[in-house]
C-alpha cells in the first residue's frame, strides 16, 4: 500500500510542498475548501480594480491535473484524530494519513475587536478583496451623489490601516485610482480631491525595510496624494470613521471607508491542532513547530506558511509568500528522505531573498539583506517589482494574462475591473 | 439652458443613444443602478469559466469619459412624473428632463413561476453568471465526493431550459467543459460522463434559423455530449430535478443543476411607465411604442431596447443587442432633428444584419437573411461569430483581453476563471 500524504490547503506552502512530491512513491490528497489557489500578493490589485479575481487564481486541479500522485479534494477540515491518523473533514468525515502537511495559512487579526471586521474589511481572500473594490468605487459614487459637503468629505476620505507591505500597496492603489485613473470621470467631485490616511502605529512606514527606504517609500506615497501618519493607535472603528489614540492625545477621523492592512493571526486549524494533537501553540495560535517544521510529539505531521511558527537567529520568520514555499519544499525534501531511508535534511532554514514593496506606477522599494545589503528605490525596483511577480504567479494563462493587463493599465490610466457586484440595485448599500 | 435629456439604462440601447449625441447641444445624464455597462452576448462565457466577469464589463465613467456633454449617475428609478417630466430616483429624488430614454431591457422570465428561480438560475446579470459558474463547478466537486451512484449521476446531470441562442450556448459550454478542460483532474469520476440536456418546446432548437441550421447545430451539440429534447414543456423545478411535460406524459429528471434560458420579460420600469405615464403595455409587459420609439401621447419620452415593444411587418422585432444598438442611435436621431428644427427622421425599421449563434470549438451557425439568405454551419460561422463579438465588445482594453483569453482557451483547452467563490466554506452549499 503506497504511503498516504494528505495536504491541508492549497496556498503557497501546500502546493509547493505537493509539486516538491512529484515524482514521490505516495499517494497525495490535497484538501482545501476553495477550489483554487490565489496569489495573494496580488490581492489588492483586485481590490483596486486592476485585476479580476480570475486573473489571479488557478483551480487548483488544473495545477494538479498532470500530477499522477495526486488527486485534489474540496473540503473543510474540522478536527483530527492524531492517534488513529485520521483527518475529520466537515462533509466526507475521517480521511486517513500516513503523513500529514499543514498549510492553511492565517486570516485578518482585529486585535481582539472582530466587531470593526463589519467595517474595515482585511485582505486575505477573494471575497475580502472585492468587497473592498465595492467599497471603494461605492464610496466615489456616493461622493459624487452627496449634496452636504461635509459628507461627500466623509466618503472621500479613506483611511488604511498598518503601515506594512499591504497598507503601502493598497494605499498607493488608492492614490493612483484618485489621481490618474478616475479623473474627469466625475461632475460633481474631483476624485484627487480623496483624503487618503495610511495610519501605522510605529516610528515609520515599512518598519523591516532600512530606514532611507521607509522615507522613500512615504514621499513616493505623498506624491500619490497620500499622508502617513505613524505612531497613532486605532481604538475604534464604525460606519461612520475611527478614533484614533495619538501622542497628542484621542482624535476621531470621519471616514466611511476604512481598509484593514493592520495584523494576521492563524487559521481556525491551529486551535485544532492545539487541542487535538497536543501541538504547542505561540500566543498568535501559531503552532511551535520543531526544527524539521514537524509538530512536537508527531513525527508525521508537519506544519508550513503562516501558521507555522519559528524563530531564526532570534527573530520570527516573515510571514510571506517565500517562507511558505521554502517551508513546503524543505517537508517534501523530508518526507522524500524518509520513504528512502536516508539521512533527513538539516534542520530548515529560511533564506531572505530580498523585499520588495510597491507603491505605485514606476515607484516600489527593494532590499536585499542577504545579496550585500543592496537596496534601492524607483523604476528599477518597480521593474524588479514587476518581474518577480509575473515569474511566481502559478498559472502561465494567468501570468500572460496579468501582463497585458498592466501593460494596458500602464499606458492608459485604467483599470479594467471596476465593478460594483454583489448587489442587484445600486442604490442599496453594500454589504 | 441647454436641453436636459435623461438616458435611463447604460447597456446597449442607452449606451448608443449617448454616444450617438457626443457632439449635440445637449447635457446627458446617463443613469443605471450599475457602474457598468456588461457586453451580455458573452454571459454565458462568465458562467462556463471562460471569462472573468471584470472582462466583459466596462465602467460607464470610463465609456463617457471624454463625452462633454454627458455625466453618469448611479442609481435607482422609481418612479416619473410624467406631466412634470420628472424621473423619480430611489436615493436622488426628482431627476428634471426634457427628453428621457428609457432603455432598462429585460429580466428573466419563469413564465409565472418564480419559485423556480430559487434552483434554476437565468443568465442577465453577472451575478446570475457567477451564481450559475458556482452551481455548475460546484456540481463536479460534489459528484467526485459523492459514494453513491445514484446520487453521483444527479450531480452530473445539467439540465439546460430553452432551446434558443442562449441555451445553445450554454450548453454546448458545458460540453466541452466536461469533455475537454476537466478531463483527467479527478479521480472518482469521468466529467465526460455527465449528461447535459437541453430541453425545448418546440420542433427544434434556434427555431428562429432555416431548419436544416438547426440541425446542424443539434448536430454539433451531440457530439460535445449534449442532448437536445423537443417538444418537452417544463412543469416543475426544484432542487432535485425538473418534471416535464413530453407527448408520452409526465416525465421526473434528477438533476441537481438547472440553468435557465428560457425567456425574458420586460423589467420592471415597463410597469412604471404603463401606471405613471399611461403608456400602453403589451401582454409580456413591454411598451408598445410609436413608430418613432415614443410612448404613445408622451413624444418626449422614447423607449429602446428589450423594453420596447414593436412589430415589423407582422413579426415582432428580435430582443437582441443589434435592434437595442439601431433603437438607441434612432432615438439620438430624432431627438437632434428636434434641436435643429430639422423634419424628423422616417419611422424606424430594425436592419436585420445577420444571425449568429456558437456552440463550441470551431461550432457555429450563422444566416444572413438580407443578404441573399446566406447561411452557413462549422468553422467559419465560428470565426464570423468571434470576429463580430470582439468588434463590438465595448472597451477596447477588454477585447484585447478577451481575444488573449480565447487564444489560451482554445489551445490549451483551459477556462482561466474557473473560481467558486461567495461563501467562504466550500462545504457549505451555493446560495
Amino acid at each position: 500500500m503506497p504511503h498516504k500524504l494528505v495536504i491541508l490547503g492549497g496556498g503557497f506552502g501546500g502546493l509547493y510542498a505537493a509539486q516538491a512530491l512529484k515524482r514521490a512513491d505516495l499517494e497525495i490528497t490535497l484538501v482545501d475548501r476553495r477550489n483554487f489557489h490565489l496569489f495573494q500578493p496580488l490581492l489588492y490589485q483586485v481590490a483596486t480594480g486592476s485585476l479580476s479575481p480570475g486573473e489571479i487564481a488557478a483551480p487548483l486541479r488544473t495545477v494538479l491535473a498532470r500530477q499522477k500522485n495526486s488527486r485534489v479534494l474540496l473540503d473543510e477540515a474540522i478536527g483530527i484524530d492524531a492517534a488513529k491518523k485520521e483527518l475529520i473533514l466537515a462533509d466526507c468525515g475521517p480521511l486517513p494519513y500516513d503523513t500529514l502537511i499543514v498549510a492553511t495559512g492565517s486570516r485578518t487579526s482585529y486585535f481582539g475587536n472582530d466587531q470593526w471586521e463589519e467595517f474595515a474589511p482585511g485582505l486575505k481572500t477573494v471575497e475580502d478583496a472585492t468587497r473592498m473594490r465595492h467599497k471603494i468605487l461605492f464610496a466615489f459614487e456616493e461622493a459624487e451623489r452627496e449634496p452636504d459637503p461635509v459628507h461627500r468629505q466623509a466618503w472621500l476620505t479613506f483611511i488604511v490601516v498598518g503601515g506594512g507591505p499591504t497598507g503601502v500597496e493598497l494605499s498607493g492603489a488608492l492614490g493612483e485610482m484618485a489621481n490618474d485613473t478616475m479623473r474627469h470621470e466625475f461632475d460633481n467631485i474631483n476624485p484627487e480631491d480623496a483624503r487618503i490616511l495610511l495610519l501605522d502605529g510605529g516610528e515609520r512606514i515599512l518598519s523591516n525595510y532600512p530606514t532611507d527606504l521607509s522615507l522613500a517609500a512615504e514621499r513616493s506615497l505623498i506624491k500619490l496624494g497620500v499622508r502617513t501618519r505613524n505612531k497613532v493607535r486605532v481604538i475604534g472603528v464604525d460606519a461612520e470613521g475611527v478614533t484614533l489614540r495619538t501622542a497628542a492625545g484621542e482624535e476621531r477621523i470621519a471616514a466611511k471607508t476604512v481598509l484593514w492592512g493592520a495584523g494576521v493571526r492563524a487559521s481556525e486549524f491551529g486551535k485544532v491542532l492545539g487541542e487535538q494533537a497536543g501541538a504547542p501553540l505561540d500566543k498568535g495560535g501559531r503552532v511551535l513547530v520543531a526544527p524539521d517544521l514537524t509538530v512536537p510529539g508527531h513525527p508525521e505531521i508537519f506544519v508550513v506558511g503562516d501558521l507555522a511558527s519559528m524563530t531564526q537567529d532570534g527573530n520570527p520568520l516573515p510571514g510571506v509568500a517565500p517562507t511558505a514555499m521554502q517551508q513546503g519544499k524543505y517537508a517534501a525534501q523530508v518526507i522524500k528522505a524518509r520513504l528512502q531511508g536516508r539521512q533527513p535534511p538539516s534542520p530548515f532554514r529560511y533564506f531572505d531573498k530580498g523585499s520588495l514593496a510597491v507603491i505605485g506606477r514606476s515607484a516600489a522599494v527593494a532590499y536585499f539583506e542577504n545579496f550585500g545589503k543592496l537596496k534601492f528605490a524607483g523604476p528599477v525596483a518597480w521593474l524588479l517589482w514587476l518581474f518577480v511577480h509575473l515569474m511566481y504567479i502559478v498559472e502561465f494563462q494567468a501570468r500572460i494574462l496579468v501582463f497585458i493587463r498592466w501593460g494596458f493599465n500602464f499606458l492608459t490610466f485604467q483599470r479594467g475591473a471596476r465593478l460594483i457586484t454583489g448587489m442587484s440595485g445600486l442604490s442599496r448599500k453594500p454589504e
